[in-house]
């Protein structure tokens, strides 16, 4: 057992302390009155990577939520690295699913339950954990090491692109590790190899000038609530099919090889059914659930609301009604033209007698792809094949993490997904958690990935 | 000019303290955290109706909010006139639309702007400002007279038509004058000739056990706030027509005499659009506005909620979703049977993936008409002619008022619409209010109603 092996095991309760440490910091980037605990976060991450050994660790302000950076870069000649994560979280309501507070993190039968114990904390912390074994115990990286950790993933990361194009020397490598990511399962290692893109739209609909009276108004004036049910109605077919004209246009089509590839990883329709608690599946019609996750685009309503909501009854002909929607896209789908086509379709289907003004939100991302041939995918690929006694299966993400596009562009240099949330983990949703063991696991991985990649010639 | 009509001038400034006094107490029936409050302004209004003379005045139980009874019997011969109002009043959301506080009322141009202003607690307080002053100056009224003041009227009066069966001989009548009433305008007067009747109900959807990651599962679950729209969408054609089986089937057709009848009565379509701060009108087509309000029935969303609704981004795949519906009804549906036909209509039109719970609410009540030759209707009629210098419209009101139908039902007697509120006046909205003259019109207008009807025989 190495070195640094041994330093993880000696120091494992430690690491786990510091993780609900981080846990208890409401970070949520959503949310302008957590402002402060997303600075706060920051600072306790800029911290913890100077007691790790990197030099330099600094919050920095970006216009909006600040980053992270800190470095190590005394390995000449060889690779340099850069490694992302967040350390914002999402809003926590529904409060009241919560077993227990989500900012009070909890050790239950192995898993520590808190809002960003899978997305991002943990799998951020076990990669400066990982960091930290290595050069307290050879005083030195087998590569050059980068951090950039920012406090905005969660809302669509606005400012993080402006901040790399700023910083391009700063934070120029050869490859990224993107420890925002996960694996299939405890025992399916899976090598990320695409992201799904977003973009996301707020809809207000606005009828008469104040709420008004069902009885006396009702029949004469049109209700914002209708209109809006009907406009979004307008957005799918019955079966699910998108109807946005053009949406589907640049959605790049899948051979028969590329779709047996996703059909070879597992996926268990009932055990999937049975997680997330529905009787049967719905999605586009001609595609397996995985592909309606991972290579085909989503157009779903996350949140709608307008006139009386509390309890009883008030006849009420409300004066507004809104919606938040977002689309997840797949390459080649541009988020800035399908929010044009989006506002084409909404502008078209308007209905009689409202005001509809569509308000195009802050998140914004293009889907991505990295070529299974990297470097940095094949150095992955060998660690994980390693710790887990299999090959690992290449796998997508329905999810989007738009800083990777950001650093294609602006660094010309790949993200290669390494992470260790599961499915499961309750991911943006009431009781979010992180396996103990993938966050020992993953410090591990991560280790042996940096030597992995000590071994390569600059990618 | 009558020693009455003096001493409601001389005691108008004490008067409208009173009202103020009323509007103070927040008695929201739909919130059940106002219940005190409820039960508080059955008490001011029962200590009311003794200081004006009224006997065995008190608020009784319901087994849900109280009513209140008071009455004067000493004119044997004379007609029974049972006066009914209501003393509780709607939610006042959103609050942050209000001018003032919607609790503490304030005077402004003439007008008393407060919840509950025009609807009741000025209309009622009215009507016992008026026995009060035959009372004191006379020392005796025309009629007898009997009072029931509900707290429940604006949740649909679920207790009170078992309240009426049980106490038929203590309500016993000739005839009922309704304080929930109004005017056209502040120059034309009306009779008020026919109420729509209502059902609700709430609309449940539920899809995945807990919210999830729009990136994660988007694709492969229902949205049910997709559903919801689709599934509320579905009740109504783009032009506005109800599409509910069966629902338009019990519809009394009116001919060409009454439609005649109601384009007689004026209807300024400009101000009317001004008024309410729409472009256009929308509605049913084939009928005129006052029509759609008056002689169609209606379907309207009166409340919708669902998934994130906070400020920013939240890209969530919600668990549920809600509505709140419900119905204006005319003669001659059965809110009974239009709340099984929505079931039915929902029941058939559940869409995939999701799984969908009608609760039919509290509110219910049967449309309403009360023949014009009626002898309280002549009595009111005449009262109107004189005050206002001009013959009053037959008109209708597109709210509803359950009890109506519950007197003709229990008591035999029919309900003249008598009260001053108008259109105008943000009943059920922000900044609802009360014009002063209407409530010293209004006055006047009751003590010579039951003079009125004095001078009949028992109807």
């Amino acid at each position: 057992m190495p070195a640094w092996e041994r330093h993880l095991q000696d120091h494992r309760q430690e690491y786990v302390a510091q993780l609900l440490d981080l846990l208890r910091i409401p970070s949520i980037s959503a949310l302008p009155e957590h402002a402060g605990d997303v600075q706060r976060a920051a600072e306790w991450v800029a911290q913890r990577l100077t007691a790790a050994g990197l030099e330099g660790a600094r919050a920095m302000s970006t216009g909006g939520h600040p980053v992270v950076y800190g470095e190590w870069l005394h390995a000449p000649g060889k690779p340099t690295v850069l490694i992302y994560g967040h350390f914002d979280v999402q809003p926590v309501d529904p409060l009241a699913l919560w077993t227990t507070p989500p900012f009070e993190p909890t050790i239950r039968d192995g898993r520590v339950y808190a809002r960003g114990a899978s997305d991002d904390k943990g799998n951020l912390l076990l990669s400066i954990i990982a960091v930290e074994a290595l050069l307290q115990t050879a005083d030195a990286l087998p590569v050059n090491v980068k951090y950039l950790i920012e406090g905005q993933e969660e809302i669509g990361s606005p400012q993080l692109p402006a901040f790399v194009a700023a910083h391009k020397e700063l934070l120029a490598c050869d490859v990224i590790l993107n420890a925002d990511s996960g694996q299939l399962s405890e025992t399916e290692p899976t090598l990320l190899v695409g992201l799904r893109g977003v973009c996301a739209m707020e809809i207000d609909v606005y009828g008469a000038r104040t709420d008004l009276h069902s009885g006396s108004f009702g029949g004469t004036v049109a209700n914002p609530l209708h209109a809006l049910a009907e406009l979004l109605a307008s957005l799918h077919a019955p079966d699910g099919r998108i109807t946005v004209d053009g949406f589907y246009d640049d959605v790049v089509t899948f051979g028969p090889e590329e779709r047996a590839q996703i059909a070879a990883v597992p996926f268990d329709e009932a055990a999937f059914k049975s997680q997330v608690g529905v009787e049967e599946l719905f999605g586009e019609p001609g595609y397996s659930p995985l592909e309606r996750i991972w290579i085909r685009p989503t157009l779903e309503i996350n949140g709608m609301w307008g006139g009386f909501t509390g309890e009883g009854t008030k006849t009420v002909l409300p004066q507004e009604a809104h919606a938040k929607i977002s689309c997840r896209l797949v390459p080649n789908q541009d988020p800035a033209r399908i929010q044009q086509l989006l506002q084409a379709h909404i502008a078209k289907h308007v209905p009689h007698g409202v005001k509809v003004v569509v308000r195009p939100g802050m998140a914004l991302a293009y889907p991505y792809e990295v070529p299974l041939d990297h470097p940095g995918n094949i150095a992955a690929r060998a660690v994980l094949a390693e710790l887990y006694g299999r090959e690992p299966y290449y796998g997508r993400m329905g999810g989007s993490v738009p800083v990777c596009e950001t650093f294609l562009r602006r660094l010309g240099a790949y993200t290669i997904g390494f992470g260790f949330g599961l499915l499961d983990e309750q991911v943006h949703a009431p009781d979010e958690f992180f396996r103990l063991a993938s966050f020992e696991r993953g410090q591990v991985a991560f280790a042996k990935l940096l030597e992995k990649l000590g071994e390569e010639k600059p990618v």
